[in-house]
């Protein structure tokens, strides 16, 4: 190990500085002038300081690491997401921890604690167990993705518009009745907007429409159960040629697809099908799903960017935090596929 | 930031030895007797040098993060196993720096370098892309998941009996031709066990059987293009009563049933099917797919422990290395579901 051979008197001595100067260096950086911070970090370099990476850190906080807290890796969203955020490095050379929350908010509280502790420079936040006021006391460079982003920056889809485009091309499909289930979000929470779309868009065009409110459950089997029985409740109630249905996400679109085709052996011309996020199991489906397409590559880049602007302004001596958080909108981009032919 | 008030003098004060051995601590913590080590460890609790994980870091090398190098997030099985890593934080404390290595051997190395200048404690290996050897001599905790793994400790599954169980529950469903679809695996890799046991039970069981080796791409579409080709090779060639398809694992497995049942609307009586992994997608799948499940959460655990044990070495002043890998071998387990009904 390299660094062990290189002491404090070593770097002394090379940089001509005392050895509290380099002492207080990897103690209380403040305290050494931002010039002579740059001497020493020089100095480590040339003493071949090799693994003195956590030594900048010590001294200026740059760890390159940044935390990304997803709800779980079941829905493929969010699987989808990571694999993009991931892709990253190979751009900006940040690095990812990566922790699944799994709605524990008491085990997701301790793990952010960690991140801090560690100086992690930001964290990327797709899950919804902690407010945006609680996660903006962190006072650390924070982005949220598709979720309540009240009090913190964040990078959402348009999802008012992904809900009109949902429902028009339900509607140019030639559905008597256009149908939206979804999960019972909160206002605050973007997806809420995909209802909010739907059903202006209905409204203004006079659909005929409905919304179902389901909890959907959060395992494979909950979601199953549930959409079986939404689908039942469908099949039951609308006698009408053609029923359109809008689902929350394609994980859910390709569950009632399944339940359809199982019970049909095809999907049957009376049934039109969209989900929304364009991840892979909506193009890997038995028949291809139409969704409003996130644009995942996008989103991870804007986070990124994001964040980046913050942890720059962190790392400057009096850092002057963002008056107000930054909220970037990107438009969804529907991808017809076999569904709704 | 609690820290920046916590000086050297502090710490010296508190503890009664030397600033020069304070620095000592944090510089070359080896020079100081663990005894001191941890009195001055307890002095940082106290003085409530709340941000000091780098500081013991530095210390002591304890960063608890782990690297983790998965091939990509697309394959089922990968965000499976991933999925159960990430959840031994609750039993271990471990944090996951998870990269994604994509097949590029150099950004692999490099980013390899960065973890270990990061006093990453260990890595966790599941990508194809350097040879163990290579990985060996890193010289820091390594464990391998599914991979070739001569030189590294590695947790696998027990291939080879998985290739005899899924011969055997195609035969007890009556199949009168037995066939395995794979990609050419050198012998050193273990899935090529799979293989060697399919083709053990089907010969010394007198069964009909055929090995159909196949480069099945990277992508969604590539697996797609050939296993549909696959499929129409099987269908003109056999036209015996019942025909047992072996997939190499849950994806393939799952595109296959697809394009069957695109076709047929059902799985017909004459096609019997078995995956590997039971990922969720064999449970997910429209028919529930038969699959040689991988323990994928002992999987999970047990590379934890063999990291554990190799970590804990390193700590010491005077490591010894361990003189033979561990190659730790878990039996798979067959989930009849209903593609081989």
């Amino acid at each position: 190990m390299a660094d062990k051979n290189v002491t404090f008197a070593d770097i002394a001595e090379y940089t001509g500085f005392s050895k509290t100067t380099i002492s207080r260096y990897f103690n209380n950086p403040d305290s050494v002038t931002l010039e002579n911070q740059a001497k020493i970090a020089h100095a480590l370099e040339a003493l071949n300081y090799k693994e003195n990476k956590l030594a900048r850190v010590m001294a200026n906080g740059k760890t390159e690491i940044i935390g990304v807290i997803i709800p779980n890796l079941y829905m493929h969203y969010y699987s989808n997401v990571l694999d993009h955020i991931i892709s990253t490095y190979e751009k900006n050379g940040y690095k990812f921890i990566v922790f699944s929350g799994n709605d524990d908010s008491d085990i997701e509280r301790k793990y952010i604690n960690e991140l801090i502790a560690y100086k992690t420079e930001g964290m990327i936040i797709l899950s919804h167990t902690l407010s945006s006021k609680e996660l903006s006391e962190y006072n650390i460079p924070i982005v949220a993705i598709e979720r309540e982003d009240k009090y913190i920056c964040s990078v959402n889809t348009d999802n008012y518009m992904g809900g009109v485009q949902a429902a028009t091309v339900l509607a140019k499909s030639e559905c008597d009745i256009l149908i939206h289930a979804n999960s019972d979000f909160s206002e605050d929470v973007p997806s809420h907007g995909r209802i909010k779309g739907f059903i202006d868009f209905c409204e203004s065009n006079k659909y005929d429409y409905k919304i179902l409110v389901k909890d959907f459950g959060n395992t494979y089997d909950e979601n199953h159960n549930i959409i079986k029985s939404l689908f039942k409740e469908i099949e039951d109630e609308y006698t009408v040629k053609k029923v359109g249905i809008f689902m929350s996400n394609d994980t859910y679109a390709n569950i009632l697809l399944n339940i359809i085709i199982k019970k049909y052996g095809t999907l049957p011309d009376k049934y039109k099908i969209v989900g929304f996020d364009n991840s892979p199991i909506s193009k890997e489906a038995i028949v291809p799903i139409t969704t409003v397409g996130q644009q995942v590559d996008k989103i991870a880049d804007e986070a990124m960017k994001i964040l980046l602007v913050q942890i720059n302004e962190y790392k400057k001596r009096k850092p002057k935090p963002l008056s107000n958080p930054i909220h970037k909108v990107l438009t969804p981009i529907l991808v017809r596929r076999e569904t709704t032919k």
